[in-house]
């Protein structure tokens, strides 16, 4: 494909098909998302596990940082709290408490209910202005839907097989990012899709982008720009990374987890519901490895998340890996050190075989 | 990369670097593999499970139909049969039992050595002659890649990680097979790497490219000229390609089967150990499912693969696929109908970049 047909740089005015992913967790800084955004790719604020006020602070001081788009990524509430009994609670809560004790946490879980932050997350949206906004875990409502149209932002779903693409299209989104099995943090799935059914992106890629007429964004894996120019080879209009900026000077990814990032190799990630009660893929630590044994006792998703909250912060807040969410994806050997976000993308489009000489 | 530096195609004397799986169980029949390597490609006898005669016969019957070069694909032997206790073994079977029962099969299963059988075919392929021979689960012992070498095979590894890549170059290999997670049929992983290691061809290829100087092919998930496209990309210098040859006319699959393939999507297939103890790819079925509930039951590989022999055979010839092993890979969802082989690599040369009239 040429530049000119590249539908997904023309509808969303960014001079690169490169979107940094909206990584949760305090990782994406207004510093990050501007960096990527002033760069001419597409910075999104992982705005997941956000608070509308947190987020629309986040907005704003993005927006002191550029002039140009940038996308906010929210996660599609579905679980009804009420499902689960008292009975699976307190099993998964006495299999945590002795994590909580020896890192001598005291923190009580929260519950959340995560369709009215969800509703106020798109409230504040809506009130601060976004360019982009992109959705995980299922398409979002068809009131949602209308509403940010009306104000003119663009959508971004996440498809983790070609039935949930034909879905998302349907539902009015602008692009699809196609989620491989490579990628780091959760996977974006919709709530019916089998949660074992984790295809890798050379063979996901190409099934989309025949199922859908709308771009589609290649997530997973993708580390370089020759990740770049396969991605684009399957048939994507753009890539969606993660990983390469967990590292980068302007993450806010926490100290010890930018030295897991820069000294992990391929064998070092794994899929855990551990953490959040959904599969995720992160650095292999001692958590996830027991709690592999302990899968009767994960509440689902994000029941879970709420439940390890104290955990992970205890975790972080004491510089002890062992026991915090390590999101990354299966390229994270290709990570060797801490960089700027501006030589990130210099390298990247560097290998690019459509470059800017030919635009 | 241009055809001149392509060193695979130059020293394997094939004209497209395009290798057919040898995918075990009797699918690559003689016409299969001469039909891929007449047209310049690099067919591949599945011989893996093949006593030294069968695989004899086979190596004749194909230089029959073909006097260009071919590949045959063995399994490097590795668990010491005495490392399984009797309490096991007993329970293996107690949870096979009502299987061979409810189909009424009365065959024995009989616990083969493979270490015999392997050095039985490394005399057979030596004797016979061919062009190629590829491993898989490990390096081949050195005293086995010096007589090979000695005779003028060419020998290919199978690497699921950077460090057996590593590993496999420098025990002699002129090539390695990069396989993805994507990949059909049997995980080609050494003995001790972590059986839930399983990356993702987009992040896998680039790292292994980087950690060897020979070349590289790539499998997993490559449907069409957009999956070697991007593979080259990454860095391969060849495909290999299985799960789009199993419906062909000149395949060896069960008619069931081939049906299966033809019906089947991306969210089709699942990683399971039931039929054989070790990770391998296949189309979801009753067993599989089954055995899920029944890990601990299952004997290492290949030990469980010899108990459920009988069981995979009798459901093949009472045309029930719910208990044969039905391997496919992740692109399974882009086979859609039962093509000639001439048709299916003529489809597979027409997409790609660098095609014929550059060469």
């Amino acid at each position: 494909m040429s530049w000119n047909e590249n539908v997904f740089i023309k509808k969303f005015k960014i001079t690169y098909p490169i979107v940094q992913a909206g990584m949760a967790g305090g990782i994406t800084t207004p510093e990050l998302v501007a960096a990527v955004s002033n760069y001419g790719a597409l910075g999104s604020i992982g705005a997941g596990y956000m608070s509308a006020s947190e987020m629309a602070e986040a907005i704003r001081d993005t927006k002191q940082l550029t002039n140009k788009p940038f996308n906010v990524n929210v996660f599609v509430p579905s679980i009804d709290l009420l499902e689960v009994k008292e009975e699976q609670r307190q099993k998964a809560l006495e299999v945590l408490k002795p994590y909580f004790e020896n890192l001598n946490i005291r923190e009580e879980p929260v519950i959340r209910d995560y369709s009215t932050v969800f509703n106020n997350q798109i409230d504040a949206i809506i009130e601060e202005g976004a360019a982009v906004c992109s959705f995980t875990f299922g398409a979002p409502p068809r009131e949602v839907v209308s509403r940010l149209k009306e104000k003119g932002v663009l959508l971004i779903g996440t498809a983790t097989t070609a039935a949930e693409a034909i879905v998302l299209e349907e539902s009015g989104m602008d692009a699809i990012v196609a989620q491989g099995s490579e990628a780091g943090g959760h996977r974006g799935s919709f709530p019916d899709t089998r949660e074992d059914v984790q295809i890798g992106i050379m063979s996901l890629l190409p099934r989309i982008t025949d199922c859908v007429t709308i771009p589609v964004i290649a997530a997973g894996g993708i580390m370089d720009g020759r990740g770049i120019n396969a991605a684009l080879s399957l048939g994507a209009q753009g890539v969606q990374l993660g990983t390469i900026f967990l590292a980068t000077e302007e993450s806010g990814a926490h100290p010890v987890y930018k030295e897991k990032v820069i000294n992990s190799d391929e064998q070092s990630t794994m899929m855990t519901k551990a953490f959040s009660g959904k599969y995720a893929r992160g650095i292999r630590n001692t958590f996830m490895e027991e709690m592999e044994h302990q899968k009767d006792c994960i509440l689902p998703y994000p029941m879970q998340h709420d439940l390890t909250s104290g955990l992970r912060k205890g975790a972080a807040a004491r510089q002890n890996p062992n026991y915090m969410s390590l999101w990354a994806g299966q390229g994270i050997g290709m990570v060797k050190q801490s960089q700027s976000v501006i030589q990130v993308l210099d390298e990247l489009i560097r290998k690019m075989y459509v470059g800017a000489s030919r635009r």
